[in-house]
């Protein structure tokens, strides 16, 4: 196979000729397929059914501070749940509070709090002219919404192989006080699956914001979610907590995690560390809010794992499960469009993503090939603030929900769709 | 025994010195109680232990609707469930979201959009110069918290027998455009254990606010809590979402309800209702914050319940812990004290509290005598916002939580206190 940028105008008409016929034969199908969101299987869910046992009417339900679960109290969770989210993100116990089944809604309310009341005595930013946030890019779409429903201004960062353009962040935070904060998934970032490395870390610790209310919105969401087990080839990324506190900076982060993609995805538990005074801020706030969390669901978590390493070990037969359709993913693009120089994807080692970017300005047409073939996927430029990827370039692909056979046959369709649209766009050219 | 005030200097120093030694006694036996929070007892929450073992490993883990419950999704909750915490607040499922485990932080979050984003399009309330509460006295002092949190003006106004005096209702919110809410208890409310009538409801439900974004917050947390088995002797309050469509404000009202006092405090499922417009609303604002709630302890509930009518008996078994309860506080109030005419109380048929109402300028004296004794009482003027008592009399009493011996124990105390301060303060004037 030529590259498409070397066919003549007859080669590209024959070409889109054949793919015209191969995508109306996937089309007659009439598929119904869906690799659009970065939810778990049907099988992986099963990996944490006997969960639901180890809480039953015979248990214990105290907790080792005595405090009954099934009654009011603990508004930042019960000290079993402390520590093994603490342990989940490299946290002390007291530096983290546990909530309900979404770190989303931290963030969200993060956010909200500070709009509302400000952060650590700072103006509300509900009275400030002006407030930004830098978002790298591609990145997380319900990030971009959270921002976005605020009226925050979103400033694009690309994320380079080891995390966001450090030059560009060092820029915009040290010098304009309107940035209050940046999105920042330092572990398989969705959707690009990249790593920060040591450095992209120590600077991003090192940074000397304009604005003394800034901070650093850490979504660990996948530091435990590798695809391979070998321990050489799992993602390891600085402790932010630490090296904030070491620059001089304690209170410039809020870390997140969750067991969304660990246990359930819709009755996990979610959890945000932070320094003493970030936590002591924030529970000085929440309080008025609620009387706590739902604390029986973290005590069957507890039980459930006994601890981190208990959680890590259930984490391999989540790499069983997913790694195959990673392999899938990878092996089709790399087999189908690789010496064909008319895109470039991610090769995460974890994570729930690939990152697709096609030829420019083809974005938007390969998703809407897709659709009209039964395909769902995200929607072209969701990995954008706004929605908008200057390029229309991007597609997020999320391989893990559908069974395999599905998987298959999405992927054998997504690939026809971006040979179609890429032949036309050269033609048209 | 003769009323307080028909007794000589001379008695009432010896009833004094009586009271003192009596006190001391008391005192002296290193007392730990506590009847401050309306938590329940150990003994409830033991009724729901088996709803703990109706999802296990081995259950069907989807909805109605074909939804997996484990995943992402069904942003307004599972189906069923808002079946049946419709039934509860008799609302039709359509008209309910069903959340996690907290109606405060529901109605927390009901706030905090409206100071946010405005309601239904109407301006945020943090681009307001004023916003206004009514809060009916004595009420629910985390209601309270919530808008002392958000700066919102309070403005006290009495309960009576049948709910909250409505001439003064109807007169600010039908004059005053700053006032934007009321907070109601309607059934055995917190702490009066007042029932609002047909005329109440009626007067509410036709309200001509001169705030087009002014809500009821109508949090009917006790609406099946009643502590007689005997239908005659359980409240009926009429429909407030009916009521207000009747009378052309469908829109002016947001319910609330939850399981916490029917299942577990710290992990049951909480709900509200309204009209299709307000929900449509609530949920474009709320899809940025979440993708969902805990759906499995949603679908835990309605497998226990099976219906409204299988939770309403299940209240009855609460019922039967609960009710002794009040019988041992009432009697010993009304054995104690009815004589002496120092003071006034609540005679609840349902709800968490008795309202204790001392001779004016003594509840802090009692509530700081009963503390030095090693019993625990809602701070004095709790009930009231900003915690201010005008007439410090106020004190609520929460009778659930105590095993029956240490209740006994503590209203033993309490009168003493009261009798005490009481004299005291005569002897003063």
């Amino acid at each position: 196979m030529k590259p498409y940028t070397e066919l003549t105008r007859k080669e590209l008409l024959d070409l889109q000729k054949e793919l015209q016929a191969e995508y109306q034969s996937e089309k007659d199908k009439g598929l119904k397929l869906d690799i659009s969101r970065g939810k778990p299987s049907k099988a992986q869910l099963d990996l944490s059914m006997p969960m639901l046992d180890v809480i039953n009417s015979s248990s214990d339900m105290t907790t080792e501070n005595g405090t009954d679960v099934r009654n009011y109290g603990l508004l930042d969770g019960i000290p079993e749940a402390k520590k093994l989210m603490g342990d989940m993100m490299d946290a002390d116990p007291s530096q983290v509070i546990v909530w309900g089944n979404s770190s989303l809604n931290i963030m969200y309310d993060c956010v909200a709090r500070s709009v509302l009341f400000g952060v650590m005595g700072s103006t509300p930013w509900s009275k400030l002219d002006k407030v930004k946030f830098l978002c790298p890019v591609p990145g997380y779409d319900r990030h971009f919404g959270v921002t976005e429903q605020f009226g925050i201004e979103m400033i694009n960062v690309p994320v380079l192989a080891d995390g966001p353009d450090m030059d560009m962040v060092e820029e915009y935070v040290n010098n304009d006080p309107a940035v209050k904060g940046i999105w920042c998934v330092p572990v398989y970032a969705n959707p690009t699956g990249s790593v920060y490395s040591e450095e992209t870390v120590k600077r991003m610790a090192a940074l000397k914001p304009a604005a003394k209310d800034f901070r650093i919105y850490w979504d660990n969401a996948y530091c435990v979610h590798h695809l391979f087990d070998e321990e050489e080839k799992q993602a390891k990324v600085l402790n932010i907590l630490e090296e904030c506190e070491r620059a001089g900076n304690p209170d410039m982060v809020y870390q997140f995690c969750s067991t969304s993609k660990v246990t359930f995805a819709g009755a996990g538990i979610a959890a945000m560390s932070s320094s003493p005074a970030n936590i002591a801020d924030i529970k000085s706030k929440i309080q008025w809010s609620t009387i706590g969390p739902d604390k029986i669901n973290q005590l069957r978590h507890v039980r459930f794992f006994k601890d981190a390493d208990g959680l890590r070990e259930h984490m391999k037969k989540h790499a069983a499960i997913v790694r195959p359709k990673f392999e899938e993913v990878l092996g089709t693009l790399d087999r189908e469009l690789s010496e064909l120089e008319i895109a470039q994807w991610s090769h995460p080692m974890g994570g729930y993503f690939v990152s697709f970017d096609a030829m420019e300005g083809c974005a938007k047409k390969i998703v809407e090939k897709c659709k009209e073939a039964g395909l769902v996927l995200t929607g072209a430029g969701a990995a954008f603030p706004y929605g908008k990827d200057p390029k229309d370039s991007n597609i997020r692909i999320a391989p893990t929900m559908p069974p395999m056979e599905e998987l298959k046959e999405a992927m054998k369709l997504f690939v026809t769709c971006v040979k179609l649209v890429t032949v036309e766009k050269l033609l048209e050219a």
